[in-house]
C-alpha cells in the first residue's frame, strides 16, 4: 500500500502478474433496506458483504474498498462511526483495507456505495460464461434465509428478537469468498457467480451468459431450514424463498463431469450441494421435481424496477 | 482490458511499473445539484468530470470508471441513457472506459456515486504532502465560475439561457487532466491537489497535508471575469466566489524556486497563474491585499455540513 486516506486518491500497486477487479454495488435506504430494523453496525456489515461477495465470485481476493456515504441532517458523525465499526468488524476478518471514501449530506434517505477492489491470477479468474452442457450445478450454503429474515423483521418484529438468527441473515449475510477461492486455486469450477437476486433470477444470468441451458432438481436445493412456527408465519413455501428470495449472497457455479467429485461436501461449516445440470438449451431454466419438470422464470429482484420497500406482506405467489 | 460489465466484477491489467490511484465521489440531487437547471447529459459530464479531476490532482492518468446510480421512480431508462450521453461524451475526450456499473430505485432523488481508476508511476505521483517554506503557489484558469454560475442558475434562469458560458462553468466543468500530467512528468510541483471546496478550503487542505502555511495576493487570484451587469448582480464580490466558490476542480500547486521559471504561462487555453507563497507556520493561511494581509479562514464547501440546496441566495458574507 502507499497512499490511503487523505488525499485525492488512494493509490496502491497491483500485484505482479494478477489481475485487478471492480465491483461496485448501491444500497438505498427505502430499496435495499429499512433502518427500522437495521442497525448502522449491520448496515455497515452487509454493505461490505454485499461487495466481497462480487469478488467471491470471481474467484479473487478482496484487497481495498471505498465507501460513499449520503446522510440526511438528523444522522450524526455517531451514526457513521457505528457503521464503520460495522464494516470494518467484517474487513478485518476479510483482510480488506477501507481506502477512501466520501461522506456527505443527503436532503432524504441513507445511500451507500461501495466499490471494492480485488485481485486474481488470470488463469483463475471465473466468470458467469464458462458452463458448459453436461457440467453439474452447485450451490453453496442454504437459499431463502435473507428473505424469510426480512420478512420476519418486517411483519413479526417481536419474534425476530426471541430469535434473531433468521433475521442475521438478512442483516449479517456471510460472503463465500473462501470457497470462490477454493474453487478458483483448484481450477474446480467452468462458471461461478454469486446469488443476490434469487437463484432462479442468477441461473438466467449464469445460462445467458453462458449461452446454455440448466435443468434444477427442487428436492435438491437446500432451502432454509426452519421451525414449523415459523414457517407458518411466512407468506410462501421455504422454496419459493429460495428461488426467488434473492440476498442470500451464496454461490452458484458449475463444474465438469471430470471434476465433479472433487467438490467436498462443505468447507468450513458451509455446505456445498449439487442441484441440477447444465443443459444445451439456451437460456431455457427448467426444475423438477417428483419427476415433473416445468419452466423456471427468473422470479428475483429486478434492481431497477423495485419499488420502495412497502410494509406489507411480499407478493409472492405461493407455488 | 480483461473484463468489462456483465460479471460480478470487472477485471482489468494494471499498467506494469505504475501505481493504481482510486477515487470515488458522489453527487447528491438536492445537495450538489439540482434537476431544474441541470439536464441528465450535463449531470453525466460533471459526475466524471468530478472524479477526473481527482485523478489529475494526483498527477495521474484516468483509465476507468464505474457508475451507481439510484433513481426515483419518475427517471426512466430515458434518464439513464442521456446521462450516460453525457458521460460518455467526456469519457471520449478523456479515453475514460466506463467498467461498471449499478443502477437502482431510490425511493426519493437522484444519487450518482463513481468510482474513477487511474494510474501513475510511483516517481511522478503528486500528492498534497510536498509542499514546502518558499515554494511559490499556483493555480490554473479562473476560480469563482462555478459559483456564479450556480447563483445565476438558481436566480436568474432567463440570464443564464441568455448568456449560458457561466452556466456553462457549473454544469460542464473541465478537469485539468492536461496540466496534471505536464506537471507530473516533468516532476515540476512539489504538492497539488484540485480546487473541489474553493481555494480558501482547499489551500488549507494542502497546508494541513504539507505542515506549513500560506501567503496568497488577493489581486493575483484569477477571479473569474464579468461583465459589469453581471457584476451587479450577484450577492458578493468575484474575489469572494474566487476564495469560497468552490466546484471550480482548477488545480493548486506548488513549485520550488528553482523550479519556478519552468511554470508555463498557460497550457493548451488554460492560464497558470503564481498567486503566492508557502511559509513556515503550520496551517496559517493569510491573504493579503494592497500591503495588509489577514488571516484566510476556509470558507468553501463542507460536504458533510452541507444543507440541502435553498432557492434563496447565498450566505456569503460581502466582504
Amino acid at each position: 500500500m502507499v497512499l490511503s486516506i487523505g488525499d485525492d486518491a488512494a493509490a496502491f500497486r497491483a500485484k505482479k502478474g494478477f489481475l485487478t477487479l471492480v465491483s461496485t454495488d448501491a444500497l438505498v435506504e427505502g430499496i435495499h433496506f429499512d433502518l427500522r430494523y437495521f442497525s448502522p453496525e449491520d448496515l455497515g456489515w452487509k454493505a461490505l458483504a454485499v461487495n466481497l461477495s462480487d469478488v467471491a465470485a470471481m474467484g479473487g481476493s478482496p484487497r481495498y474498498v471505498t465507501t460513499s456515504i449520503a446522510l440526511p441532517g438528523n444522522k450524526n458523525s455517531d451514526w457513521v462511526r457505528r457503521f464503520y465499526h460495522g464494516m470494518l468488524e467484517l474487513a478485518s476478518k476479510t483482510q480488506v483495507r477501507l481506502i477512501g471514501g466520501d461522506t456527505c449530506r443527503s436532503s432524504q434517505g441513507v445511500f451507500l456505495d461501495l466499490t471494492i477492489i480485488g485481485e486474481v491470477k488470470p488463469s483463475e479468474m471465473l466468470t458467469r460464461k464458462g458452463a458448459r452442457p453436461g457440467d453439474s450445478l452447485f450451490v453453496t450454503g442454504e437459499l431463502g434465509g435473507s428473505a424469510i429474515g426480512l420478512e420476519i423483521l418486517r411483519d413479526h418484529s417481536r419474534l425476530a428478537k426471541r430469535d434473531p438468527e433468521i433475521a442475521h441473515r438478512h442483516l449479517r449475510p456471510s460472503p463465500r469468498n473462501r470457497i470462490g477461492r477454493f474453487l478458483a486455486a483448484h481450477r474446480l469450477a467452468t462458471a461461478l457467480l454469486d446469488i443476490s437476486d434469487g437463484l432462479s433470477t442468477d441461473l438466467h444470468h449464469l445460462c445467458e451468459q453462458s449461452g446454455v441451458g440448466a435443468l434444477i432438481d427442487a428436492d435438491k436445493i437446500p432451502v432454509c431450514r426452519l421451525s414449523g412456527g415459523l414457517s407458518r408465519l411466512l407468506a410462501a413455501t421455504p422454496l419459493d424463498y429460495a428461488l426467488n428470495g434473492g440476498e442470500d449472497y451464496e454461490l452458484l457455479f458449475t463444474v465438469s463431469p471430470r471434476l465433479r467429485s472433487k467438490i467436498p461436501r462443505s468447507i468450513g461449516d458451509v455446505l456445498i450441494r449439487e442441484i441440477g445440470w447444465v443443459t444445451r438449451e439456451a437460456n431455457q431454466c427448467r426444475i423438477m421435481s417428483q419427476g415433473h419438470s416445468r419452466k423456471l422464470s427468473p422470479g428475483g429482484f429486478d434492481h431497477f424496477a423495485a419499488r420502495p420497500l412497502a410494509p406489507a406482506k411480499p407478493s409472492m405467489a405461493r407455488s
